[in-house]
């Protein structure tokens, strides 16, 4: 099935916004098995809006658009739409009640303007809005299925997922049912990760899954996306398929779906009643800062310390004795100085030297972690390639990372694919 | 003249990666007073990519095509390019001894794959690329001119505002040279700004000022995007109205240009030889984060301390007493605690607490803010509204806002359009 994206709208075509929402829809129908073959950026233009719609229906069977369905006079999707398709449109009362009740919740009666989000082509089949008054509709024009969405992404994410996925699946033909499977790693590139998957796929007795990746520096995504008839088909070939990545990528899954490195932390120190403080150079406070935004009533991290510098760490950390700059000895210092300080049961230091710049390319740098608890530091030091935001950012997370790998019992020394030698 | 859009590659098309280069070349144009009327996304297919260049040059006067141009099979650009404007390609000897000089000077040999990057149209104008092994290229099809750039953000950069805008503009006939003046401030939304500014460009006598804005919460860009056929011509005319713009934006306006918060507020305490150090509690240590980031070898941050509730504070900071929870009261005493604890010129102590969620609704946030300096500690509460994530972001901006006028004398006390009430 050939689908095409339009995206419309003045700030989105003059990159006065950058185009999330593009991407956002083109990667969920990727994640089942949908492919976008091609993508239209028009602004609130009536004819330029007319002309994109007749190409997309001259080359597509089903065509998503983005925008246009608010209460302004800009706002031209439903419009348009009715034109294209040889159409008029009609107030519909269903729609109507939906927003009126809507303000109503809020206390604040609704705008006459707003009443426009309700007129839709007659032969318009109205898609459910659950979270806002733009009204989602499909219509046919010339051949293809065109559904219309809101251009607000929080309106836009739950019905592509609820209404627009599961209608362009029944168009497909086949099974309706789709699961998705993630894991996050930190330490394995794209390529490395995909030669070490290459045949993980003959597990599923009766495939219809599909392997992709997806890399936000420093962690790579792993993604199964699995379709079939049945939650049981489903589960009988993902199944099989996701045990053998997580053997695969082994000590370096650090999350599963919806978790991330720092909840998973925070939920391991919770459960066992640990707390943790953090000492940090160089990173930008990023560590405290992914550990302080996941914090609950009582959460697990207590307090960071962010210096400028080695000697300023120690003067905060009341720690005397001669430091030679950052070293590993320093970083031990660190982490059992901010874990006495704070009195903790863990604590987490990272220290980051960017290398000077070589040959006018950036030259990496040297980090310094160490985790401590009780009256031992495990010490993990690395030279990290890349320019000094990759080199921070790689920091960053190693030091996470051997947190978690010291408090589920793996070893912080392994290799990772971004360290010099 | 009429410009249009193309973006190619399978991980744009496919939303793998989030399509920023399309925004970034549309703003810049934008920028420049030249408008973008299409956008099209193609991936790395034959027949498609035909299909768009075709479709452009159909409707355009010039295209801007992004993307294809690396040495693998699936870079099509040059290719496809020839094909559409009835033209072959031919190997460019100048080209091809950049690339070997390139290589050379990294102690590399260049793979035969590269050579695949010296192949353009025969009638095609080189564009140079002064950072990258992709060589750029001008070509006519049909009645449009077509300028192939590179994807690396970095090489596109460049190209766009060293080749490509300066011929897009020869096109248009008139006047060549152009200017962007930004303003950054904190505190005026987007439709106030622009109601204060309505008039303003009527103090250049010639014309030729565009007008705009970009927000960034809880930042605003304004942007006076000049063109003249002289830098005098220019000056004469930017002049007047950057210097109203400054006027009525007035103790809002908190960087131009290039500068930042942080930078401006680090140059004026390292100026004056003071430092400061800074404590946090409900904002993710994003003001500590945001000062170490601009630190240099003797930057005037000194020490961040994040801390996971208001008694984990005091006990960081070594201070006794009661508290009843994040007040003004407290916000003094931590700004106070860490400025005397870090032994620096300045303290800044920011607390936020997020409100309950109302009905389902974000209820915004209460924050406290303290500038300490020698004996003294000036205070600034404020409520914010929105969701948690920008009462955050919010009270960061705020707290870094208030250092930055308290430093140059200006009121901490003035009220800023996010604020309750």
């Amino acid at each position: 099935m050939r689908i095409e994206l339009i995206c419309t709208g003045d700030e989105v075509l003059s990159g006065k916004i950058v185009n999330t929402n593009y991407a956002h829809i083109s990667r969920r129908l990727d994640e089942v098995g949908l492919d976008v073959i091609w993508g239209t950026t028009v602004g609130d233009d009536r004819a330029r809006l007319l002309e994109a719609f007749q190409a997309a229906a001259a080359r597509a069977d089903a065509v998503v658009v983005n925008g246009g369905l608010g209460p302004t006079v800009d706002d031209l999707s439903q419009e348009i739409a009715a034109e294209a398709a040889g159409d008029r449109l009609e107030l519909r009362q269903e729609w109507l009640q939906r927003m009126e009740k809507h303000f109503a919740q809020r206390g604040r009666q609704m705008p006459p303007n707003n009443r426009k989000q309700a007129m839709l082509p007659t032969t318009a089949e109205l898609i459910d809005n659950p979270v806002g008054t733009a009204c989602g509709f499909a219509l046919d024009i010339g051949s293809a299925r065109f559904f219309f969405t809101p251009g607000v992404p929080r309106e836009l994410h739950r019905m592509l997922d609820e209404e627009v996925i599961p209608r362009l699946a029944a168009m497909t033909g086949g099974s309706t049912l789709h699961r998705l499977k993630r894991f996050h790693s930190f330490g394995i590139g794209e390529s490395r990760a995909d030669a070490m998957l290459a045949d993980v796929l003959d597990l599923a007795p009766d495939g219809g899954i599909k392997l992709g990746f997806q890399a936000h520096y420093p962690e790579l995504e792993t993604k199964l996306a699995a379709r079939g008839a049945s939650e049981e088909e489903i589960r009988r070939n993902l199944e099989p398929v996701a045990d053998e990545v997580r053997r695969r990528l082994g000590n370096f899954v650090l999350a599963e779906d919806d978790d991330t490195l720092e909840s998973v932390i925070l939920d391991l120190l919770a459960r066992r009643d640990m707390t943790i403080a953090v000492g940090e150079i160089g990173t930008n406070g990023m560590i405290s800062g992914r550990l302080a935004g996941r914090r609950g009533p009582n959460g697990a991290f207590r307090r960071g310390i962010i210096a400028a510098d080695i000697g300023e760490a120690f003067a905060a950390l009341g720690l005397s004795g001669a430091h030679n700059g950052a070293s590993s000895e320093a970083s031990q210092c660190v982490a059992r100085g901010v874990m006495s300080l704070a009195e903790t049961t863990h604590g987490l230091s990272v220290l980051v030297e960017a290398s000077p710049t070589a040959n006018g390319r950036p030259a990496g740098g040297v980090i310094h972690i160490a985790v401590a608890t009780g009256n031992s530091a495990a010490p993990r030091s690395a030279e990290i390639v890349g320019d000094e935001h990759r080199v921070r950012l790689g920091a960053v997370e190693m030091g996470l990372d051997c947190l978690r790998r010291h408090l589920v019992g793996l070893p912080i020394e392994e290799r990772v694919d971004f360290e010099k030698g």
